[in-house]
């Protein structure tokens, strides 16, 4: 089967080339318009599963997010097959898109394959583009003025909630289960996220968002997020050269800091600049037409210099964030954020084999019980970090522990880069992603709980009741 | 170079396949992350030439679609090469965006031909992503009640306006030049076009926008483009079968209307629970993603039953513009046309290979003669089209003509996809974007002076005065 999807591969490529010569600007005449004909289909696809997803999440009072995901994991290789991806083992006719292009619209069997990778190909790259807005987006609204003030205990809520899990994770897998290095060290790289959107929105349902509690939750998520870029980036560069070698560990937490405490100190003095330039400008787009020049830029040098594109996202927006134009231009992101991101959601989800983890099959326990360890590890590993808080006696710590569970959309950037450097074998990938839903599950009742008979009559006393 | 070419991608598309046979999830690890710094890199490029044409295009007066085209011009295949596609014949290595990888991001000379390939394809469908965004975009904005005010009148100038530039262009091309009729039926499909944003904005400069001329051609505008993409749409068909078959034609001509004339028939009934649909949803994007599931499956049943893809976007657009979310939806739509439009128009402008026209090469002759000849068809064909009107004896006849030459992005339009059917060779492709540049840049300062000493003074009243 593969040896056949790789022949018309390899037709599709020599016609590509060959075909027409006394036209130049040929390209192959039936293959280009279905390439855009899957590109459309397996978008209404995303967007239809996206929309369904999120708003049955939001009917039951979940974040949106993991509707999206979940509804990916519906359409995706579990269930559906709507949306699949040749790099995870499937051919052209796995796919249903491919499927209603032979037999609707006429795409010709030899054509299929390339069809088929092409198109695939399409919808990867707009879902990391996706991943790019997203993290470029989290960077505009995380406001690093705001950080200050809650400083010291804050980052040390951060620290413990990154290194925790980290090294609890990584060890109990390589200790424990017996896995290689590298994949362990990328699983317990996804158990360092937290969510700050989860938390927060949470927060300030139990009008808790300006207690002591929520202050340290939200700068500890913040301070996280830095914090989880550059561990990301370290491994996945690790993924990618394939072998852990000190020198190049050193280089590359040295590099990645480097580029984010610099872009952030150059960008002070380019922040200026930008406004000056998108003040002067007078066409269409003109704000956020330099800002994702601005943006993509970073993204490209981030890659080149063999870190992860959204570092360079990410740094982009924590330095336009610091300018007077950061609100006109988060409204609008918003929209360009609100059609790419479901992609990457989506595909994320639908790149997931739960297949794997079917409990009725005896090869696939171990898989269960790797999920099982990760899910006490994601909790045990967060819910301590309230206990790290020095000083006050009073403070409500199960609750700040509480607060840092959530992985949500942060744990899926993560799932999802470390799925397409291939590190990440099925029954892992398929634990990483089952440890996110549920922390992200649990989270919102769990700190409900937490917060219990102390916000229900007068939010604002009780965030002063307890300093 | 070409076969080399063929057997780098095929060695490509077989390292694709069988890399890590013991990781099913594993894609070649070098090339997909390139692909992704290839795309970020040639958006850099696309959007800096975009914002750079756009706004010296501004600034002395002429449209930015004009500047974006021109700028697309010179980053392309006629000068700087940031932005190749391999279709026209060009490899890697003339690539600078594929040079830069080699050079500072470590990209290998075996990967480097599938890397330039795939991301080459990825930009061309986010061009046509563009294209279909345009149009939904021109579909919103077109408001069909309006349209039935001007009537008759505007009906006639579009009428004469499509069929003597086609009729006269076609038959020239065909009888002067002896051209074989495929390509010499789309160019003359190119001299369809009509550029309603052009006109419309020199007209309300002048004060002339709610004048009988004013209207006449604005009304006429909106006709001829949907005059224009049944054209185009047939046109495109026929170049795909490759013959003119007069059962396919008449089948073209009438599946065409009748898909357009139906989906707003249905469309009236659909509003209703679009907008009802909408206003339920809670979750972000809760009217741009339901629109855009319908433009993009409206896009893709365009496409599968073998008509344009635009012609889908454009029949989405008309249906939800009699809808009351309307106005919230175009200001929705606008950041993601800002970002995915001007893709369109650099990538048009890059494709253009200009050293074609070059006068010094006694090859560029005929190209030249037939560039010229496009130009006089387009200018004449249209300026008639003031004397169709009945009538009236005191109207600006010459106005009216005039108003209608621009084509800007419509003709790109048709120019863009030509060039990507293939049946354009290259001397006829640069001939069309020469007439499309030629008359956008005529229409405005000839606007002005056909209606001189008119609205000077006081333009609503020099409006009235004609009629």
């Amino acid at each position: 089967m593969m040896h056949l999807e790789s022949m018309f591969h390899c037709k599709l490529a020599s016609s590509l080339v060959f075909s027409n010569p006394l036209l130049a600007t040929a390209p192959n005449s039936e293959a280009a318009p279905m390439v855009l004909a899957g590109v459309l289909l397996s978008l209404v696809f995303i967007y239809l599963a996206s929309k369904l997803g999120g708003e049955l999440s939001k009917l039951v009072d979940l974040p949106p997010v993991l509707g999206e995901l979940v509804a990916g994991v519906i359409v995706g290789v579990s269930a559906l097959h709507l949306l699949v991806f040749p790099e995870a083992g499937a051919v052209a006719s796995d796919s249903v898109v491919m499927t209603i292009l032979q037999k609707f619209a006429g795409l010709s069997p030899e054509n299929i394959g390339g069809v088929f990778a092409s198109s695939s190909e399409v919808i990867s790259v707009l879902a990391e583009l996706g991943v790019i807005i997203l993290l470029f987006e989290i960077g505009l609204e995380s406001d690093l003025r705001e950080l200050q003030k809650v400083g010291s205990r804050a980052a040390i809520v951060a620290v413990v909630g990154v290194v925790a899990p980290f090294v609890a994770g990584t060890a109990g897998l390589i200790l424990i289960f017996g896995m290689p290095t590298i994949p362990a060290v990328f699983a317990g790289a996804a158990l360092t996220a937290t969510s700050i959107g989860i938390t927060s929105k949470v927060l300030s349902e139990l009008g808790q968002l300006k207690s002591t509690e929520g202050q340290i939750i939200v700068g500890a998520a913040v301070i996280d997020d830095v914090l989880g870029i550059i561990v990301l980036a370290v491994v996945a560069s690790l993924a990618k050269t394939g072998e852990v070698d000190v020198t190049n560990l050193i280089y590359l937490i040295i590099s990645a800091t480097a580029f984010l405490l610099g872009s952030i100190f150059l960008g002070k003095f380019f922040n200026q600049s930008f406004v000056a330039i998108a003040e002067k400008l007078q066409t269409r787009g003109k704000l956020v037409i330099p800002a994702l020049i601005f943006a993509l830029l970073m993204a490209f040098l981030a890659n080149a210099i063999h870190l992860e594109a959204i570092l360079g996202a990410f740094a982009a927006g924590l330095v336009l964030d610091e300018t007077d134009k950061r609100k006109e231009l988060d409204q609008q992101i918003i929209p360009i954020a609100d059609v790419l991101v479901p992609i990457f959601f989506v595909s994320v989800g639908a790149r997931v084999d739960l297949s794997v983890l079917n409990p009725s099959s005896v090869d696939n326990r171990q898989g269960l019980v790797i999920a099982a360890f990760l899910i006490v590890v994601a909790i045990i590993g967060k819910v301590i970090t309230g206990w790290a808080v020095f000083g006050q006696e009073k403070i409500n710590r199960l609750a700040i522990g509480i607060g840092m569970i959530p992985r949500g959309e942060v744990g899926l950037v993560f799932a999802g880069i470390g799925a397409a450097s291939g590190v990440l074998d099925k029954p892992l990938q398929a634990a990483i992603i089952i440890m996110v839903i549920l922390t992200t599950f649990v989270a919102p009742p769990l700190l409900r709980f937490a917060f219990q008979g102390e916000a229900i009559e007068e939010p604002d006393l009780a965030a002063t009741n307890n300093q």
